[in-house]
C-alpha cells in the first residue's frame, strides 16, 4: 500500500514535470521533431529501393542517394552537385532529412510536396537525364519490381505516380528526432551546456529565429538572400521569382532547415560557405545587419551543433536484378 | 528411455546424412561458401565507413561503393565504369562479393590481395583521382575518424596501410553463403529442380568447370580470353601480360567468379555481354569450341541463377562530418 502511494506520488510529480517541460517547449520558437505518423511500411520499403536505384538515371550510376546521401546528412557535401556527364549543377543539393517538414520543395519551392519533387531530378537533363517513360520501362522489365509494385499499389501497371509516391513515403521516414536540443526542449536540462544555451539565447535575441523556427528550424518560409546587404554570388539561380514571375521575388529562397546543419555543409543555395562559422558571420551581416563577435559566433555554432538528431537507421536495400529485357544504361552516349 | 534411444537413432541417422552430403559436396568441383573466419569487428566497422566515404575521391562524390555497389551484386552493372570527370574506364568493374576468395585482385591480378587492391582506385587518375596523401589529410582532419582509427589500430597517426587494411577487412565479410546451389551441395536435394540439375551436369560435362570451380566458381586461375576462337573487342586491356611482361600472357585474364552472376551483368572484362544467355553462348564457342543448343543454354543459365547467395546485410553507415579544417573536394577543378 505504501509502495502504491509512493508510486502514485512519483507518477504525479513526473507527470507534472513532463507537463511543465512540454509547456516550456511550446513557449520556445523551435519544437521537437515528432516521428512520422501514418506510414505505409510496404510503400516505404519499395520507396527505399527506388531511392537507391541508379537505374532511374540515364547513366545507370546516379540515384536519389547520389546527391542526397543518407550517409552524409542527406546531402552530397559539395557546393553544387555533379549531374549526368559531370555537368555542374546550378544550386546546392538541399538535405532530404526532415524535408517532409518543408512548406514546399526545392530552393525555389516549385514543387508542392515530396511526391512532386521526386520526379524532377529523374527527368532533369542536367541531373539524372532520364525520362519518366524510360524509367517506367526499366522498372516494368524487372520482375521483382513488378511484383512489389503490384503488392503495394494493387495495380497491373507501374506508373510514375506510384514511383514518386513510394519515394516520398520513404522520405517521410527520414526525420531526425532526439537531438540534444530536442532532449533539452523535452525537459532534460542537462542536455545542453552553458555555451550552447548562450548560443541559443543569442540565436533568439539576434533575430535568427525570425526565419529559422518551428520543428525544422527553417523550411517554412521564403526569404530574400541579402536582406540588409546584397549577397554576392556567381550562381545564376534567381529563386522564387522563377516560380511566381514576380520581380519582388528575385533572390527569395526557401529558408533551409538547420536540423543536422553540422552535417549539411557547404551552406547557402550556392554552397559558398564552407563552415558554420562563415555561414553565421554572413547571415548576421547580410540578413540582420549584425556583426557577431568571434565569441558570439562560436556560441551560436555550438548551439547549432546540438541540432544533430538521430540519423535514419536502416539496412542497405538489395535491388532486384535487371532481366534480359531491361533497357541497358547509356553512360557514354 | 525410449525417447532417448529414438533421439540417439535420429542423431546417428542425421549425422550419417550430413557426412554423406559433405562427402558428396567434396566430390563436386564446386564447394559451398564458408563464412569468413577471424574477423576484427572494429576494423570491419571502420572499413565499412571508408568503403562508403566519397571523401576518399578528389570530387567528393565517388566511393568504393560507387563502382562496387553493394545494392547491386557488388558491381555497377555498366560495361565499364565512370571515373572522375566522367572518364570512361578501360575495363568492367568486377564484383567485390566473395573477392576475398580470388587468387589475386583486378582482372590482371596485379594486386596480391584485397589490401593491395584497395589503394588502387583512390589514386587512379581515371577513377577516384585522389592521392593517398590527400586522402590521409582528409581523414586526419575528421575528429571522429581520428578517434576510431586510434581505437582500432592503437596508433596516433592514420596511414594508408590502416585505411586499406580496414577496407579489406570489411570486404572479407562480403561473402554470399546459402545460395540454393550451396544448399544442394550441403544435402538439401530439393533445393534445385530438374532443369537446374541438368544445367549443372552440362556445366560440368561441357568443361565450363575446368576454369569455373572451387568455392567462388572461378577466381582461382588466369585463362586466355578466346582460347579456341579469338575474342573480338574494342577494349585495349591486354590482361596478365601487363603484369608479367610475357607475350604469352596477352589476353589472359583472371577467371571471374560466377557467384551471384545473375546480379553482376554485363559480362566479360569489357562488359560486352548483356545477358547470361549471350555470355554462355560466347564462352561455349570461344573457350570450349562448343555451340550450345538453345535448350542447353537455358539449362546452364538456370543453373547459374542458383549461385545467387545471401547478400551482405548491414546498416548503411553514417559518416562522421568533416571539420572546418577538412580540405574540401574539388569536383570541377
Amino acid at each position: 500500500m505504501k509502495q502504491t502511494i509512493l508510486s502514485t506520488a512519483i507518477a504525479l510529480i513526473s507527470g507534472l514535470a513532463i507537463t511543465t517541460a512540454v509547456q516550456a517547449a511550446a513557449d520556445e520558437p523551435i519544437q521537437p521533431i515528432k516521428p512520422p505518423a501514418s506510414i505505409n511500411i510496404g510503400m516505404v520499403e519499395l520507396g527505399k529501393k527506388l531511392y537507391f536505384d541508379p537505374r532511374l538515371s540515364k547513366s545507370g550510376i546516379m540515384s536519389c542517394n547520389t546527391c542526397h546521401n543518407l550517409s552524409m546528412g542527406g546531402t552530397d557535401n559539395i557546393p553544387t552537385s555533379v549531374g549526368d556527364k559531370w555537368q555542374q549543377g546550378p544550386i546546392n543539393s538541399p538535405t532530404v532529412l526532415n524535408s517532409s517538414l518543408n512548406l514546399a520543395q526545392f530552393w525555389d519551392g516549385r514543387a508542392a510536396d515530396l511526391k512532386a519533387q521526386a520526379g524532377g531530378p529523374i527527368a532533369n537533363p542536367g541531373e539524372m537525364a532520364f525520362t519518366h517513360t524510360l524509367a517506367i520501362n526499366v522498372l516494368e522489365s524487372i520482375p521483382a519490381y513488378v511484383r512489389e509494385f503490384k503488392l503495394v499499389f494493387g495495380k497491373d501497371k507501374i506508373d510514375i505516380d506510384q514511383v514518386t509516391l513510394a519515394i516520398a513515403e520513404f522520405e517521410k521516414t527520414l526525420v531526425t528526432p532526439n537531438s540534444r536540443f530536442d532532449q533539452w526542449l523535452l525537459g532534460n536540462k542537462a542536455a545542453l551546456n552553458k555555451t550552447e544555451l548562450e548560443g541559443y539565447a543569442l540565436f533568439k535575441d539576434s533575430g535568427c529565429v525570425a526565419c529559422h523556427n518551428g520543428e525544422a528550424v527553417g523550411g517554412n518560409s521564403f526569404q530574400k538572400m541579402g536582406l540588409v546587404e546584397p549577397y554576392k554570388t556567381t550562381a545564376t539561380a534567381e529563386g522564387r521569382a522563377g516560380v511566381t514571375g514576380k520581380d519582388a521575388d528575385r533572390f527569395n529562397f526557401k529558408v533551409p532547415t538547420l536540423r543536422n546543419v553540422e552535417m549539411t555543409y557547404p551552406y547557402f543555395h550556392d554552397g559558398a560557405a564552407n563552415t558554420l562559422t562563415e555561414a553565421v558571420d554572413i547571415m548576421g551581416r547580410l540578413q540582420l545587419g549584425k556583426k557577431f563577435t568571434k565569441d558570439e559566433n562560436a556560441k551560436i555554432v555550438a548551439f547549432l551543433k546540438t541540432l544533430t538528431g538521430d540519423q535514419p537507421t536502416f539496412t542497405l536495400p538489395i535491388l532486384p536484378p535487371s532481366s534480359d529485357a531491361t533497357p541497358r544504361p547509356t553512360p557514354f552516349k
